[in-house]
């Protein structure tokens, strides 16, 4: 083990994908060896990682054997008909997708938030919803501190938590406004260039779509805190990377705004930039490359009882994405859970 | 009278200056003739309006003699300067500027909600602020229906909202962006291109800005409901023209979306467009050159007792600012608050 361990990463070549390959190797995770898959149309390609070059290879039932960890970000379905071959080749699987975060078997983990629930993971551990990892890492300290009983959350999400594609949209209906023509969604039900988009993901019966049904959901889970009233509106902006989130919350005691600055500051994870006189505030466009939690704008609101509001800005597909499956490996890797599970079966075995 | 009202608009070149003259003819206001007024440096040039050219003449204090109606949108100090001497010289001032809008002698207007609050007014009202009408023309019915208590609001603004140098700097970083070169800013504290900026206007020792205070104190003087609490996060976002806003409303009694939906597709001023299996709810850039308020995602919330949401979007130049101006004219014309003081104080005594 002293040489590391054998990871794969499923949906290698998609954004996220490629930011885990990096994240990787910029934290020092003691990687063995690293195999990347993809779907049957990418592989034979090739990635660079950490100087050189590896085949993209088909993501297939029978591709996991010999693997200790699995990053997954390929989305949902093939999270389903993948991660479970995967663990039962002997594998740890973290998995970006939707398809097992609200599983009462698998832990849903936030480092920051609740690295303890790594423990007792049957295999698959979920890596969750981008807006919500950045709400979470701001909030759980003053949850802890003060107890959070009502959130108020607006998105402004950018177009890189739809990937690729999204980014290519976006720039290309740029270019098409800027030469007058039309512009034509294809990612987004409407156009995004100089518009906003009021939904992410389908919606519910209750008029709710499931990316706001994912923040109510998954932030209860997390924090361990499943009467927490929760309330989001989530938005697609014309941004390139990095979501942003207006949040209001009422607390069961009385917090002020330097206190909470003082709880924020001494959180991991979370970086307090906050001062107005200065027009100093996150904005999404600086943190694009960032790994923490950005925040500012923290002041008092007489809506709720003990009400505070803030400003939180995170790199979507950073922390909100491959940093925090990283992170979750690296959570498992200390406590000694990442070994090969089979191995470690047939080394029990004797 | 049956020939109409000699009207001035003063910050004619600006973006709303321009949008008021145009909204006059539009609807048909009974113009006998229109002045044009903006600072030394535009005097001179000349301004297309209804087949004819008007030159522009410098703003002075002199300039009101023979004026009905002045239609101020030259900024706060503009008005405080020349707004007096307007109503001195005999005309009625409808100001889009915030000079005067809390001052307590002082109607703050919009037609849907608070018309009657033109028949007390000294010479000058006051135009609200563009998030704010929006807002309230949503709302007002709702809280006649059903009282309401609370809100949050958090916008998504667009650069129109700063006249044409916001639109110019968001262009302008557009195309440094596509060069590959630094964005720099002027017009606003941070770039704008693919980015948001959560401060509009400067900030108040409280930690919110004025635009958000605007929002909280408009909107209670504007609906005579002091006792409303409101929170507001004001962002200024890489949108060109119109504003949005996800609105969280708690309300004395009960009222579900539909009913929500009844009481709005009643309202004046209101177009209700939330059908979300088809993706139907109103995005900045559709409502571009409309005069009414576009409410959509109309649903419960759990977060607030009697809670529900909406997503709001208008056109912040016309019923934000021009059109809101114009349906004020139009109220005082109704109510024969129009005549020239000074003439109708020359006819009482004979």
């Amino acid at each position: 083990m002293t040489q590391g361990y054998r990871v794969a990463i499923v949906g290698a070549t998609g954004l996220v994908g490629r930011t885990m390959a990096t994240v990787l190797c910029e934290r020092h995770f003691p990687v063995r060896s690293l195999r990347m898959f993809a779907s049957a149309r990418s592989a034979g390609s090739s990635l660079e990682w950490n100087g050189r070059s590896i085949v993209v290879e088909e993501a297939r039932p029978d591709a996991f054997a010999d693997i200790d960890l699995a990053l997954f970000s390929a989305g949902a379905s093939t999270s389903r008909e993948l991660a479970p071959a995967a663990v039962a080749a002997g594998a740890i699987v973290v998995d970006n997708s939707s398809a097992w975060r609200m599983d009462p078997d698998i832990p849903l983990v936030v480092p920051e938030v609740n690295p303890d629930d790594v423990a007792w993971n049957k295999g698959i551990i979920a890596n969750p919803n981008c807006s919500t990892i950045q709400m979470v890492v701001a909030l759980d300290p003053l949850h802890r501190a003060r107890g959070i009983r009502r959130i108020v959350v607006d998105t402004y999400q950018s177009v890189g938590g739809t990937g690729n594609k999204g980014v290519a949209e976006l720039r290309e209906q740029v270019a098409q406004d800027a030469a007058g023509v039309a512009l034509t969604p294809n990612v987004y039900p409407h156009p995004i260039a100089f518009n906003l988009v009021p939904q992410i993901d389908s919606f519910l019966p209750d008029g709710s779509t499931k990316e706001e049904a994912k923040m109510v959901n998954e932030t209860r889970k997390i924090m361990h805190a499943p009467l927490i009233k929760v309330i989001a509106t989530t938005v697609r902006v014309p941004v390139l990377c990095a979501h942003s989130e207006a949040v209001h919350v009422g607390f069961e005691r009385p917090i002020t705004p330097d206190e909470a600055r003082e709880f924020l500051r001494r959180a991991p994870g979370v970086i307090v930039e906050d001062d107005p006189s200065r027009s100093i505030y996150p904005t999404p466009r600086d943190k694009i490359g960032r790994d923490e939690v950005f925040v500012g704008r923290i002041r008092s609101n007489d809506v709720f009882e003990n009400g505070l509001s803030m400003w939180i800005v995170a790199d979507n597909i950073r922390k909100g994405a491959a940093t925090n499956a990283v992170q979750i490996a690296e959570e498992l890797a200390r406590r000694g859970l990442l070994a090969n599970r089979k191995e470690r079966l047939n080394v029990v075995r004797g």
